[in-house]
């Protein structure tokens, strides 16, 4: 299926001069957005993996009906503050400052192989950190796994120990 | 399935005073998890929904699988500026100041009928806005749905004119 003719492109959000791949209308159709967790669901099979976890917020959209496909736990990465339980959090360097990602302390730990769920795969600093976070914890990461990768933005280069799928690649 | 097992009661969250009912340990369970989206499945067939929209970030963990499996499309509902197309807004009030709600502007329209899904029911105000900003877009609200409804909160008495579906319910 060529997802790319249900990804609407919106010029410069969130500023100018961005163009920005748009999922909603992906989300909008229930035949394409069925075939897009048909196809990451079956991906991840092939991945052994005992938990899935996804990043707030559009990875939750990915991430939760996978883990139900596959039967196993779901887990939140959320932003700071977010999760009411006691935490573990990994911060990380934005263009412009810090940001920071946290997860449930008993979310995740030793003898897990955690798949990391996001929708978009750009220059790769939470999903780098989500990682990190994951490994702090004691578990293994299986892999990483996204419905857009912006190959321009060569997030790939920051994750060079890390399985990564992705459904559609832009060049530009 | 005796859900109030599973689900995690945190104490001082997110203030003093507030216990919080925490969904992540039913998320944690994959049995659980999938009982849960069996038995909202089950009471959305009855609603003769066109589409069904959830509120970030929570609501997206429940919805976004009920979508596909009810084969309707998923709208999100989400906070103001995260939405990259045109977008309707409507602004609510909270106890202290003022929130928003934004939805794409093609996303519902005359003859849908909406399902709209959270987590929780509390005091009702963000889905009370979601549901207005649904009949703003010209759709019909066939109804609310949530996992958690805290009946001491009385959310439900804003909102006499929907129907209102629930999976667990607390008095305190």
């Amino acid at each position: 299926m060529d997802y790319k003719k249900s990804i609407r492109e919106v010029p410069d959000f969130p500023k100018k001069g961005i163009l920005f791949y748009d999922i909603t209308t992906l989300l909008s159709n229930a035949d394409v957005f069925k075939n897009i967790l048909d196809d990451m669901t079956t991906k991840a099979k092939s991945m052994n993996i005992t938990k899935l976890a996804a990043i707030e917020s559009r990875g939750f959209i990915f991430g939760a009906p996978m883990a139900e496909r596959l039967g196993v736990p779901f887990i939140p990465l959320r932003k700071p503050g977010k999760l009411p339980y006691k935490t573990k959090r990994h911060e990380y360097t934005l263009e412009y400052g810090k940001d920071a990602i946290e997860i449930h302390e008993d979310a995740v730990g030793k003898g897990d192989r955690v798949l990391i769920v996001d929708d978009l795969l750009a220059t790769g600093g939470t999903i780098e950190a989500a990682a990190a976070l994951v490994k702090e914890c004691g578990a293994d990461v299986a892999g990483l796994m996204f419905v857009i990768e912006l190959n321009f933005l060569h997030g790939r280069d920051k994750l060079k120990n890390y399985k990564i799928e992705s459904l559609v690649r832009y060049d530009s």
